[in-house]
């Protein structure tokens, strides 16, 4: 069991922030990778619909027989984890909470941003889960479109994207908040960026950070840590565009993907 | 068969724009438009996966016994329409073959320049079907991913987005294009932003109009014109996000839409 991969998945290439962190964290585990590059963005999709794409790809990691999957998605974390973590027997951790305890944590004034997709800001998940943290908090979501094309565009360290920035961040920032959440896995990778527009009173919370870190702990407690006695090795599944999802993990990840696979997703 | 309606159907609201055009030009046509926002974008998607859902929405329109239909997306103009106009016995059209044949007869230089979604650029179809129709002519193509985006932001007339316009098109304008086709049904929208870019000896070529304009040529041809002594009639579906759908319908249309239906596409 210990040696079993752990299974994340993504709508897209976004949840490769999620597998970074995981390989720092983690750098025994073995990892296998779903992302949805067929249906991406989940960001616009329904909670029906985004439940149901996530169950047939949690069918697909069961079956690859992975010890415990990570829904490396704000989208599918916020509108699916919590039916579809009570049709398996196996951990299930999804990236909202992590994050969003990080953030109560946090904060000292009690106002918190979260930017993310439509679906996570309008979805309200982080704002729920962060009020059952601590009552008192105010939180402020806005939704942040341009981003994630951005980051695929890799205009990252940018003008134009600190424009847009400005721009998002700006209703924010005069709410005085002194806590931002990064709620789409996209977003870590403008973390820069985004800390020139916000300045240093403002607390950046990285999610896939602390969904990695809240991994580890899952599986000390449970008694699920790789022996580390075996190479590691990742594979990653995609639904669609194999090759440019190859190109864009090669410029993110610590380690080189030879092989991306395209699964038939709809099958399962 | 005259009074049927026409079936038009895009990969989400993209196409409302050669929708807009078809009312503006067939002001007696009533039109059946699906819009496929469950799976939006079809840019990033492979040919076999556009043509799969492609072929799902044509048996949807049969099944509301359309007269004819029009494929208003790009990428499934591209990938699909050769592929499944076959399969059906009513006439169909795409935006790409009126966008090129109107491009090929204003260049003068033999320079034309392409923008559209990556899968539009990288099928090479405009470049195709315009050395097809002037085997001199030299096409520069350019994938533009933010820009679908910042329309459904509605960041029309803003000067962020003439910054990535100018962006975009340098290396276009660098080539001595004299000619420019708006490759992406999105695109129509920003049509004004661009002009400012490329300034008065560029030709914008609008693939929505000249769809609508060859439609309005095949009816008459086909003697399939509605006789326009019922009241006119559209109907809008989608496959996800009605209520949304709407709303950006009714930014863009010269009509009301009052409701729009959801379609579970896959069961087709």
């Amino acid at each position: 069991m210990n040696n079993l991969p752990i299974g994340v998945f993504d709508s897209g290439v976004g949840g490769l922030t999620v597998a970074k962190e995981i390989m720092n964290e983690l750098p025994n585990e073995n990892i296998i990778y779903f992302g949805d590059t067929a249906r991406v963005p989940y960001g616009d999709k329904s909670r029906e619909t985004v439940t149901s794409y996530s169950r047939q790809i949690v069918e697909f990691l069961m079956g690859k027989e992975v010890k415990c999957i990570v829904v490396a998605c704000n989208t599918a974390s916020a509108y699916a984890l919590e039916t579809v973590r009570h049709e398996v027997d196996i951990p299930m951790i999804g990236v909202v909470k992590p994050g969003a305890r990080t953030a109560a944590s946090a904060t000292r004034n009690g106002r918190i941003g979260v930017i993310g997709t439509e679906a996570t800001v309008r979805s309200h998940l982080y704002n729920d889960y962060l009020k059952k943290l601590s009552p008192n908090v105010s939180v402020f979501g806005k939704a942040c479109p341009l981003l994630c094309p951005l980051v695929e565009e890799g205009w990252i360290d940018d003008p134009v994207t600190e424009e847009i920035l400005r721009r998002y961040l700006k209703e924010l920032i005069e709410k005085d908040i002194d806590t931002l959440v990064l709620g789409c896995t996209h977003y870590p990778i403008l973390k820069n960026a985004v800390a020139k527009v916000t300045g240093e009173n403002i607390r950046l919370v990285n999610p896939a950070l602390e969904t990695a870190r809240e991994l580890k702990k899952l599986l000390e407690e449970k008694d699920l840590l790789s022996s580390g006695t075996a190479p590691v090795k990742h594979c990653f599944y995609v639904s669609d565009g194999a090759d440019k999802f190859r190109d864009f993990a090669n410029s993110i990840l610590p380690c080189e993907i030879i092989e991306t696979k395209d699964v038939n997703i709809k099958k399962f």
